[in-house]
């Protein structure tokens, strides 16, 4: 009888325990649906303040407003994390064209690409010579360039599943174009915008010109997939076509910004610090509302879906909206270097920045011990379609940290990638390419992870040495 | 020797049957998305033909459009089967308006219900009953709703993850509000849209007044859940308002019209019929490109991508794009009568009419032992991130199928459905909110199941009465 009563007891204690789980995942989605504030939040932060490049006076705004809404949360703590970023400013519109002969002009759409130098005073009109790829600049040598604008026309992999690893494979070309044309003799480069579809919409991003001298600087622009098209088009029909484009940007003084960060207090192990973040910066062309708006309102949703949902989280729990993402990283840095030098144990850290789309999982940064026992949570997701939990990249932000801490778990959300690309870093990054539903579902899903990682840690198990493999 | 050389040779058949399954469905996925025809069709559909509600001049126009095209595909064999339609006209536009007192009006956004009768000349005006569900009307009773105009004011529920369990809590209101309000002398019903988003689209839809006498119908009408929360909040204010709708749809005689088929023949058992198919029909407000232009597409290319991937299928493979889901199912219907009648074997049927969105996988009508023998394919589909492989229901249109055939296995394409019911049957069904990635990854998804269905069989294992457990 007593044995009995030990296995029903001992079953109960299980099953509750079981239960807790499921109930407590189901209260965190079903607080985010009913009642979630990440679409109120990025509503505010896309059509109130908009796009968010650092230095520029929205970001500053971004800072305040996303600060007054932690504070209204009833954190344990708030405060702002100050930090020296780049200031890059577009100017006036970019203009461009093809001219097929003198007079005869096809206007084209282009955008400057963050970092890059103006063109001289009143544009720059050239023949162009198009490439794949800047590694094919070298075959071709400066005899074939020099005066020339280049146009790298690099169309993304379609039938990459993952369109990131897309994305990963033409980056550099819009990243070092200019550098490496430069050495050349080239006067400008024009790059195929990073982008699936055939639109009319340019994208920017940064590019760098290493350490190049300031003299030898050329100026650097995206085209939309359809102008690119188009410009391949009518090259292949008459190589001696002329392209001309103006652009105004140029790079200012640094000057003061903030990462924002709010915190509830762990109530067992305060000084053991799980992070959920993403980036307060955006570009300036569109209003940031995938990139990275939404990353923004999930993480301040992961403390207040805690909240909601009555759990009192043993670790510390903190959402940091870092600054300068896009074109600098100054804010991830600058946290990192803040976390080592107050001596502060990071054990878990989430990035989302990879658009407000319906998520899949998560990719992690850890050892296959820690991946089996993240995977073993997978029935926990399964009523929510949450079913990809493997290695692979976190995110850019959180990135810095690797280097602090031996037993740091990075794991990076995992929306669904495949309209992302439609949108990053254009005029059409906007608020009504996001769906509530599949945005409050991302919420919930981090504030799910965090959760269990809170429960049941990360400390025993994480190995730096097995981490990276 | 001669040992190691069997061992050899049976690994490499090992290898090369592996490899096969994994290379071919790469194949398709690759050719889907590299140069898949799925969106083009669909652009033609949706911008060039449009709405196709049975009986209509551009269901005629998408009747011979996908023929030809079918015929295009050097299929084996093409042809349209005939069947009768019903045909419900809109008519002129619809108009409502909320009256606070004599004068004072704010118009609302109604479309009349599929099958709905028109209001007498000059409209309806009437004070309002609100009511959450139509089992509500009985409680109230003759004496409370006489006279009035019923509101059916349900929300669908948010926190379902499947969009389409909360539809069906709903749908039911819609199909059946005005039967039931007119038993207790409503002069009218407007009922909620069934639309997990706050807009201004009203969503249209079928609805039935079952046996009850002509004279008794009352006009019935979607209002778009911002202008339901508009009037149940004016409502709650004062009870007395008004609400006028007038709408001028009618049903007329039904008139031939037919599904659109075509097939390759098996190689080995061209009598072992797999079927996949989509609705050609759709309602009028939008163009129908999710419902169910995507899935027509998704179907008419899986014929292609096994032709285009080198894939010789041993059974037959059939396209069905089926007539009058929407408002009759009278396509689906005749498709089972006449297999039924010329003794055709169907082994397996296929059905896309859940949007073309982002595939997740496949739910099934079939047997626990053919739900493990799809889900041991399940490494096959993972890289393609498809991995929803669960019982559950099929279609529509093949659903007739069942009563025919003792072991025949149904199954439904199951794309993300989070952004489904922000569309359906509205006026913003249209082919810009679907992404081509997406739809050609469903239409690949389905290419695939149908590659395995057909090279391993359904035959031997299933069992409808252990089917439909």
């Amino acid at each position: 009888m007593k044995r009995i009563f030990l296995l029903l007891f001992s079953m109960t204690l299980l099953n509750v325990s079981a239960q807790t789980d499921a109930d407590n995942v189901k209260a965190i989605f079903d607080n985010s649906l009913l009642n979630g504030m990440s679409y109120q939040w990025l509503d505010h932060l896309s059509n109130q303040i908009g796009g968010r490049l650092s230095g520029s006076l929205n970001a500053e705004r971004a800072v305040a407003y996303t600060k007054e809404e932690f504070e209204k949360l009833g954190l344990d703590k708030v405060w702002l994390q100050p930090v020296m970023v780049p200031r890059w400013v577009r100017g006036a519109p970019e203009y461009a064209y093809i001219e097929t002969s003198p007079g005869k002009t096809t206007s084209v759409n282009i955008c400057a690409l963050g970092g890059s130098v103006a063109t001289p005073n009143g544009g720059v009109k050239a023949n162009l010579i198009e490439v794949e790829t800047y590694k094919d600049l070298e075959k071709l040598g400066r005899e074939k360039i020099e005066g020339k604008i280049v146009f790298i026309n690099r169309p993304m992999q379609a039938n990459l599943i993952h369109t990131f690893e897309a994305y990963g494979g033409c980056s550099s070309e819009r990243y070092s174009g200019a550098k490496e044309a430069a050495k050349y003799g080239a006067v400008g480069v024009i790059v195929r915008s990073l982008n699936l579809r055939l639109d009319d919409y340019p994208h920017t991003g940064s590019m760098s010109y290493g350490d190049l001298p300031n003299h030898l600087r050329i100026p650097s622009a995206a085209i939309s997939t359809n102008d690119a098209e188009l410009l391949s088009g009518m090259l292949a029909l008459d190589n001696n076509i002329k392209f001309y484009f103006s652009q105004h940007c140029k790079k200012l003084e640094d000057v003061q910004s903030y990462n924002v960060i709010g915190e509830i207090t762990g109530t067992e192990f305060p000084n053991e610090i799980i992070l959920v973040g993403g980036h307060l910066d955006s570009w300036d062309l569109g209003d940031g509302s995938h990139d990275d708006g939404a990353g923004v309102v999930q993480s301040m949703d992961v403390l207040r879906l805690l909240k909601e949902s009555g759990i009192k989280p043993k670790r510390t729990i903190r959402a940091v909206l870092f600054m300068n993402e896009e074109n600098g990283l100054r804010g991830g840095r600058k946290y990192a270097e803040e976390a080592k030098r107050k001596g502060e144990n990071h054990v878990f850290a989430l990035e989302s920045d990879s658009g407000g789309f319906t998520p899949r999982g998560f990719s992690f940064e850890c050892n296959d011990a820690m991946l089996a026992k993240v995977q073993s949570w997978r029935d926990l997701f399964k009523p929510y379609l949450i079913h990809f939990f493997e290695k692979g990249y976190s995110g850019a932000d959180i990135g810095p940290l690797r280097k602090n801490y031996e037993n740091i778990v990075l794991a990076g959300l995992r929306p669904d990638s495949q309209r992302y690309f439609d949108h990053h870093h254009a005029a059409n990054d906007t608020f009504e390419h996001v769906n509530k539903r599949e945005l409050e579902l991302g919420a919930a899903t981090m504030t799910s992870l965090v959760y269990l990682i809170d429960k049941y840690g990360t400390d025993t198990i994480s190995n730096t040495a097995e981490l990276r493999d």
